[in-house]
């Protein structure tokens, strides 16, 4: 399984954060070939001038034409260009699309696919979650970061019906997840040695956490409230979630180990986790911790591999019957 | 008021990091002569050769021997430490005492002060709750540095009995709040780049927090609920709470803004905050935001100072009716 | 010498990070008064929008015309608007210019000052070796940052003609010496962890450090050799410079001890130093050793104050005659 | 070639930051099978216990007895302690031994090999110039992190005779270069956001680095003059080198590009480079510039890889006639 396949794949908006990693873990990858990578921007540079670390690595060029010969096609565009990119272009139907942005995550139900205007119909690709329909479908929707770290600290809950009382989340994320654009707030003066909350019980990804959770528990969701904060470092996200419990802690623990036991990127730790465990790698870690009444679950993830081009890989490993960790047993960088 | 006055201080522990954040202001207070710098472990070595920044500001050693004509003794020695202190050595009642340890802050109610076996009274320094109890005291004993920036978010709503809920808080630490102990998470190694929670729902200082609000309300107060986080920074701390609240944020604005009005270090920002904002200041910040049906409270302050050592110059202002900022104009690093 | 005198000030590009630096000396300064705050960009906001650590500590609000009643005129605009500023506006004569740009820093020798076309002359505003001509003189060109650990590091040597044998220097520098544009090299993400060289052997300085030498030896000056690094920090230049020498070591720590006597920012270690001694203050902090036949100097400063705006105050205090430590006993921040 | 072989591989000290960085490597590397990793302080616990990141990738526990049937052994102890090992262990000669320590480096010159007292012969580890000799080795002294990125900047200048004046070296290493051990240098209170040199001019790495250069070299070497510094991150060496030197930018790139055509980990970069280019990988990186009279290299390497661990297993793969690159085409972390 997985010998001697090479799949051809392309990449659309390859310039940025997420297309320099899915890159950085293509170039590597023993079933894929690397037939094109698009940049508007970048079209005739070698790819290591702007993704400078792949010197060595690669001799691609970014080009600004499409090649439609392609088994899959990645969209690392920004969110609402994946949309357009998709009704602009009248792709062969039999190149399957992994869409890293958040255009093609948003239905009613987890249960059922987005379907585009043309007929495309887009499977939310959490792996963990919807391995089965994963594997079947045509094309992926890739999940967000926060929403990839959160949902994999409740699932196990939701799977059981015992997402039964408010649950209270705070998050850290690293500067890589806003991207290569300049802001003040991606300024090193700013940020090095800084932190700040932002969109306080009010973040975006809170959505495509609900829908997920409450497609799969039956109960009514209750209140999911999230503070995510900006943190000084570059890569992943920690999170931590507590909600009252019935369940002891031994309980929770066999439930979740349960729940990951066939998932070869999900651990439980049993001792007191860090967020360097996971930075450079697709792995997320989980902790659980029994408070007096409340069970805490902290979650760990790298935001550009598991939150965004590693999950992506993986859904393409998964999408082509591929084992599901090719190309993706990373060294993580420890410190 | 304060002109021409000298208070003569002794610090006893004075090779830690309060300690030497203390020699920073108060070698440059304009009411305070040092007359002795206490440290079994350094004593007769320069202070600067501890505390190198202090090269150039001061020609003072350490001692190990105490001083007794000193008008005020800083304790900055670690938690039980101070304890110790007080009983083996009989010092003269007109010595004010300043402790910085958590060795008398815990007594039943905030009302009542902590007195020791030797009839030494002390009362909780917080000056913007207590600050008459404060001018009128014999000892302080300085607030934690969590502590002080959880109950700074939220004395306002205890003082009109508005804490009906239950509270949620999360907070990021510096590592300067570890002190210099070498231990596996001081190490640069582990801590750069990297987060982690610890003591999650259950930090010490909550109970100094219940303490204190539920002296200011009348009402039972609510669940408070705490995840502290480790950060890569050095300096500061920033608390996000949020509860169920039915004031709009105009009303929570002006409650606020009237519960500080008379207390300089106390800003409440109309624009989104981040913590260098107080970094190498006494100050500490506010935030509010109502999402929904939640009140957010952000608060930040600097650990070693509004936190430790800028707060304990503050009470000692206050003690010898010196003005409140007396010594505490610092410049903010900012960056 | 001070008491109750009472200088108004204005500042010109007070929007900037070298603008933003003076006003958190000035609102703290004994003996200023500031008149106003000139932003073009910034007009009608308060300073504590742009500045916002400022909060709680000043009114003021930038404003976009200039009042001709001050005393003392900081210009803290970018490299070449200094010129163009004081070319475009007929400032009194009475009004003294403390200029935070290069453009009046370059002329032949040291020993003169520079003069405009409008008779405005300038003198270089480094106190440790001019500190005469600056109480004398009508207007200040403030020094480099860089320009100054180098020349610091360097005057004891000139000034005895020891400066005979190729001098060899790396230096590493803090972000927020490249201000508060958006570039890539100051993007948090690329600069994070990261070090990197720049206008190696070719930093536009040295000709602001050869100048003043030359001006200070007879012999002629050899080759400056000089690499610079961007460093991931924030504050703080720290420089290693060599060259071979006859000198011991402890004749030379003599003549530098001696060298700086009467200068109240300049200190010499006895022990190995490290950036964060100087982060946050005036000063700056010399280091010699004696390896072999090589005599080694490091010095440090903060970039923004001895650097920049700390040494412009440093300039106004010798320009009206007050302390030359007013307003500039800064509290390091040490971590 | 490569394909299908296994070899056994031991690791002794497999508890330090070498030890976890070669695990790191060798649980992915395609031709291995690690047959027992030593720790005396860690004996019995798993490898993931000590090298968390390393949960889910490995099932190994730490053990305090050596097995006799490895082919290779790995020796991660500190200086000095791998002399010890070899003399207290009468280990089968058709074990080759790879020391990361500098126990066996030092030779009078880098064309004979050292031999030990038991008749062991050590052959210096430093693929680019060694290759040959290396595949035909019985053990290997692997090199110095420092002098892996200073060699590499100047072996294709001593191979043609070209280093003929002074050269001038300054590095900056990250914290992971002094290991786990906790020290005042390693609080990361002490080291965030700061810089410090150490050594200067005075480094033990220039002697492994002459002795090298020199046996390339027919011309007698010149001074090499080398200032290290601590820096704010925990992985990587960058050194900028320089002296005079006669040839074309053109010219010295060409000989660069020759000397290093066959070498997979070596390139030459055409743009400015920065340090994260190679972070979390075995490679590289050199930039030449050409200013005025000198020759400037920039080079840049991990220290935990190129400069460590990655080196050892690209010795390895010489030893034993695998591809050079096999289980080392590693992701960057790129941030």
């Amino acid at each position: 399984m997985g010998d001697g396949v090479s799949i051809k794949a392309g990449i659309v908006g390859g310039a940025g954060y997420t297309g320099g990693e899915l890159l950085r873990l293509l170039v590597h990858h023993p079933n894929v070939e690397i037939a094109f990578v698009h940049s508007n921007s970048q079209a005739g540079k070698p790819v290591y001038d702007v993704h400078k670390d792949l010197l060595g690595d690669t001799e691609l060029s970014f080009t600004d034409s499409l090649q439609p010969d392609v088994e899959v096609l990645f969209l690392c565009v920004g969110h609402g260009e994946a949309k357009k990119f998709i009704e602009a272009h009248d792709l062969p139907q039999h190149i399957k699309v992994i869409d890293l942005s958040q255009d093609f995550r948003w239905n009613e139900s987890i249960n059922e696919a987005t379907v585009t205007e043309a007929g495309r119909t887009f499977v939310y690709g959490l792996p963990e979650l919807q391995r089965n329909a994963i594997k079947e479908a045509e094309n992926i929707a890739n999940p967000g970061c926060f929403a990839t770290a959160i949902q994999l600290a409740l699932l196990p809950l939701a799977a059981e019906n015992l997402l039964t009382d408010e649950v209270h989340v705070s998050g850290i994320t690293g500067s890589t997840g806003a991207g290569q654009s300049l802001s003040a707030t991606s300024h090193y003066s700013w940020r090095s040695s800084n932190i700040s909350n932002y969109k306080a019980l009010n973040h975006q990804h809170l959505n495509e956490i609900r829908r997920t959770l409450q497609g799969l528990q039956e109960e009514k969701l209750p209140e999911i409230n999230f503070v995510p904060y900006r943190g000084p470092f570059t890569r992943g996200i920690l999170c931590t979630s507590y909600l009252r419990s019935n369940q002891s802690l031994a309980e929770a623990t066999n439930k979740y180990k349960a729940f990951y036991k066939e998932h070869p990127f999900v651990s439980i730790s049993s001792t007191t986790p860090d967020l360097k465990q996971v930075v450079n790698t697709n792995k997320c870690l989980l902790y659980l911790e029994k408070q007096d009444k409340n069970l805490v679950i902290t979650s760990m993830i790298d935001n550009l591999l598991k939150g965004a081009s590693g999950q992506a890989v993986q859904n393409m490993n998964l999408l082509f019957n591929l084992p599901e960790k090719a190309g993706l047993n990373l060294k993580g960088s420890a410190f």
